[in-house]
């Protein structure tokens, strides 16, 4: 492995969390997780690959939904245990449930409540 | 416990990823993990609290710096594992190297390059 991809901390099931920032809107989209070979595949393609960590395999963002997260940048943190992922975001949608982000549900009076985003 | 609480999935530790987002900005300065303590805390004291991993204790971010994290908005994701934490970040500093952001390493030609920010 590269010295670089070694600079990321992984946890125990070799897995580092991936957060993914829409570069034009500054919205965070969602959190996923990468692997070594998410990580270097993300590179390759231009395009963000997660892993899956419910169907244990890579997860090419997009793939069947062509919600694309093309990369501009991947970003690493102070102790190298998380990952920023800067994308543009394909048909303005990261979340499956149709939404743009996956954080569309805010704290309100001992609630969660949804928001129209 | 509330039943606000009971949707966060908290993960086999007893805690869920929460990433800081400056609500000036838009930048995502950190990414660190709260038990249900810590967002509780959060919630009471309006500025951010995680729990330490390494320290293996609850932390009010900014508590010895003054680089607190006043909070804006708490959001959760659509399957409930990660918490967006919307912050004004006090001193305009979140990473303990004195950096505005923890993300200030970007990769580039097999290796990561530090940024200017």
């Amino acid at each position: 492995m590269s010295d670089w991809i070694n600079k990321i901390k992984f946890n125990e099931k070799g897995l580092v969390p991936a957060i993914a920032q829409e570069i034009r809107t500054g919205k965070v989209l969602m959190l996923a997780w990468m692997n070594s070979e998410a990580v270097k595949k993300t590179l390759e393609l231009g395009t963000a690959v997660y892993y899956s960590r419910s169907r244990d395999k890579l997860w090419v963002k997009g793939e069947t939904s062509g919600q694309f997260q093309v990369l501009n940048d991947l970003r690493l943190d102070c102790d190298g245990d998380a990952i920023l992922v800067l994308v543009e975001q394909k048909k303005d949608i990261a979340c499956h449930t149709g939404r743009e982000t996956c954080f569309y549900r805010s704290y309100e009076d001992n609630d969660w409540k949804e928001l129209i985003i």
